[in-house]
């Protein structure tokens, strides 16, 4: 797997830790400078939920993870890297000190990203010995699942320094968005800041409480939000008449509270005193890092129901599939000399797999050992260019047998053992093995077809698949057959 | 199944068709009032989609659908109802109008939701015959698939309207949000205007596109919207130090915009044209109804992967689950003269099942088969009760066999044929067939043992589950064995 280069990460708080995270999962080697005391522990946790939840986004390997270092100088975090990110608090004086003090020591090329939420790159540009390189790169927590960023030149940044962004954020999974015009606070924070003075007016004044907000939310245009956004939802709804009739038609009746919503609540410890009590009554019985990781799991859950659809957010996790795949070599399979099952896949057990028992429900076995079978077909040859000239393996039986249970967040291994090959028939036999102890968890003897999807049948496979497969199906004869191979159910063991 | 009763939908539009779907899909029979040419023809479409998304949200049957006729009259049309929701355009001397004619030939007891998304219910109230009955519901596009619905009372709305509303509703699988005091807009459209308006700005000023706006909100917040609203999250990123450290931190930068974002942008003719021109350049390739299709399979797949966590809108999914077995009668299951395999369930395959071949996965085929061993499992009084005495069936070997291929939107019947039973095993054989043409899809032959869970072995099944099940097995026992079972896989037909 091909390896990331070198980036910093300055400050380590949340957001820092968060960029970290994308960079060491992506391979990339990351070096945190931080002076706080707890910055240490800070990264390390936001790692450990970033380790749970990004790579489940991913149906491909990801590369081997990047080496954490914390420099001990702002010069030894920046020496050597193409990469620079800068999530210190939000004083543009102190800012100003880091970025001076990063280019000191920095390579001439190298990018800075800020992740200022408020201020322009114009106004972090001033005073920079090389201002060209100096770019707004702003990310939305959790940074490691959440995909938008921000990227703000002004007129002073250099092109290439965009390019070259744009590539590095894209090649960590991220959807740059570039925006046009530096504005303050961007664009994202400004329908932030307008929502949070709204919903700050409902609690004064005691319409409703933070989670009656929140559930106006989550359980209406959030859900829509979540995957069309604003217009393309108005659009929608406007029906085939378009834009201009759905402005036409609701413009008017919208506008009837504009002027009443313009003024700007004042923030007395009164009122963040009920923000803080309502808050607490809503989510306190939840623990900060148990309602990050509700988060992160229901992110992964919506980030994978739109990669299933292909659409929005979930279009772009194919796409990063796609380079992820096309960095992995695409292995000549390797017959050792002492033949033996290939080792497959190595996964982690999530937590929408599992039933109302606890356990993975009985599906997500066959999941995994379907992918275990995708993944056997790809090394062989059989990937999407191949699906795309109509033909491919299907299953046509599977024989499951469960020997153990797994729980949620659980690691798994699968292994393959090919039994017995013609030019159209594929038999195999697939190992489920706890990662941790070895045991094994299942198995799955399957048989597959080669067919010609469009005439409906089953057809020789590619000449180019065979010569793959013989060898290997060759190497493994000489293995003994399993034991819970050629079993019905209920024979007896 | 338990029917609901008869509701009135006057206005059919987009919303009330969305109102006419719900209920109906419910097992409401529903008369439509709307003197508009196209109406039927609208509700029609609106009832087409509804039909294709909602009943994919649920794990167990819904009631039979109930039966829509389109009103000559509104006295007709809201004769004999127990609900009347009006969804016509937004003037408020229309609605006056209407909500008198309501009253003039509704029973005095019918509860009145307007859709309004502007009045408060004060202002609907004035002059009407029963002022008490009126409250607003206001729903979220698509009616059908969006929870949310703001229920607003006024100081003259009947408590026990506002209970009868908040029942029916709920039985409508819906969340309905009382909002505590009336107010321009309810809660959610607040925040919406708020949206809006600064992204006019954004679109006018030429900072973002429709599509960089559209982007930047489901590439980013939408995502965390969808689940966790706007305090949550932020309660979530200000970590252990709480809500008040979090406004105390982020409240001080998220003021400076907030002084220059309160204009209003005049609507003009150019603003409008700049904004249809756009959003027809991002989304123009799509058609209204494509758009509306992927919309529904997003938040489809949206709420079932929250139902899937439990959380949010999939919570109310899973509590609306329950409400709706609650109404299946617990069928003693009977034996019928002739034996034959039990029949079980009826579902349509979903566009999140497709894989790359443009085919069922295979998993889904297990998951399928799986959701029918556990509706057997109920039926034999396995139900979540009998899970929560630390007792289950586990599936301990599976034997599935391919015939023929399913593609989105096909429906699927399964049946359940009982092998064998003793005190812990239960060896059953299913089948999936085409609801269209009865076809053999697949077949799978499963082993399940009764266990006690704590112990992590096998265990006899409690008396009165054995009771069920053993008169189901001795009437199999007359059917013919499957050709298809105790076989091991790759032996010849």
């Amino acid at each position: 797997m091909k390896r990331g280069g070198r980036a910093a990460v300055v400050g380590g708080g949340v957001i820092g830790g968060g960029w970290a995270a994308r960079f060491l999962l992506h391979g990339w080697d990351v070096a945190v400078y931080d002076p706080a005391p707890e910055a240490a522990r800070m990264v390390g946790e936001v790692l450990d939920n970033a380790r749970r939840a990004l790579p489940t986004l991913a149906d491909c390997a990801m590369p081997a993870e990047g080496r954490l270092t914390f420099a001990s100088s702002l010069a030894e975090a920046v020496r050597g890297t193409k990469w620079i990110q800068e999530s210190v608090p939000e004083r543009l004086d102190l800012k100003h000190r880091v970025i001076t003090g990063i280019q000191t020591h920095a390579e001439p090329d190298a990018v800075i990203g800020s992740s200022t939420s408020g201020f322009k790159p114009s106004e972090l540009q001033a005073g920079a010995p090389n201002p060209g390189r100096v770019l707004v790169a702003h990310p939305f927590n959790p940074v490691y699942l959440i995909p938008l960023v921000e990227l703000v030149p002004s007129e002073r940044s250099d092109p290439e320094a965009i390019d070259t962004a744009t590539d590095i954020l894209t090649g960590l999974g991220m959807k740059p968005l570039l925006v046009r015009k530096e504005i303050d606070a961007h664009i994202a924070d400004r329908f932030l800041e307008a929502v949070w003075r709204e919903a700050l007016w409902l609690v004064r004044d005691g319409i409703a409480t933070t989670e009656e907000i929140d559930d106006a939310i989550r359980f209406g245009f959030g859900l829509r939000w979540a995957q069309m956004g604003l217009f393309e939802t108005y659009r929608v709804a406007g029906g085939e008449a378009g834009m201009a009739h759905f402005i036409a038609q609701f413009g008017p009746c919208l506008k009837w509270p504009w002027t009443r919503l313009t003024d700007v609540p004042e923030l007395t410890d009164e009122l963040v005193g009920t923000i803080s009590t309502q808050s607490d009554a809503q989510s306190g019985a939840h623990s900060i890092r148990e309602l990050e990781r509700i988060r992160d799991d229901n992110l992964v859950g919506i980030l994978r129901a739109l990669k299933a659809r292909d659409w929005g957010a979930g279009a772009l996790l194919r796409a990063h599939d796609r380079r992820l795949m096309a960095n992995i070599p695409s292995a000549e399979p390797v017959v050792e000399s002492a033949p033996q099952p290939l080792e497959m896949l190595t996964l982690t057990v999530l937590p929408a797999w599992i039933d109302y028992n606890g356990h993975m429900s009985e599906h997500r076995y066959l999941q995994v050992f379907g992918e275990t079978s995708d993944a056997l077909l790809r090394r062989i040859g059989v990937d999407a260019d191949y699906v795309a000239t109509g033909r491919s393996y299907y299953t046509v039986e599977t024989h499951i047998m469960h020997m153990d249970e797994v729980a949620a967040g659980q690691g798994l291994r699968t292994s393959t053992q090919i039994l017995a090959v013609d030019d159209k028939r594929l038999h195999v036999f697939h190992r489920m093995r706890a990662a941790a102890d070895d045991r094994l968890i299942a198995t799955a003897e399957q048989m597959l077809l080669h067919v010609d999807a469009g005439a409906g049948r089953a057809c020789a496979a590619d000449p180019t698949v065979l010569a793959r497969l013989q060898p290997l199906a060759a190497a493994h004869s000489t293995l003994a057959p399993p034991d819970r191979a050629g079993r019905h159910v209920g024979q007896r063991c």
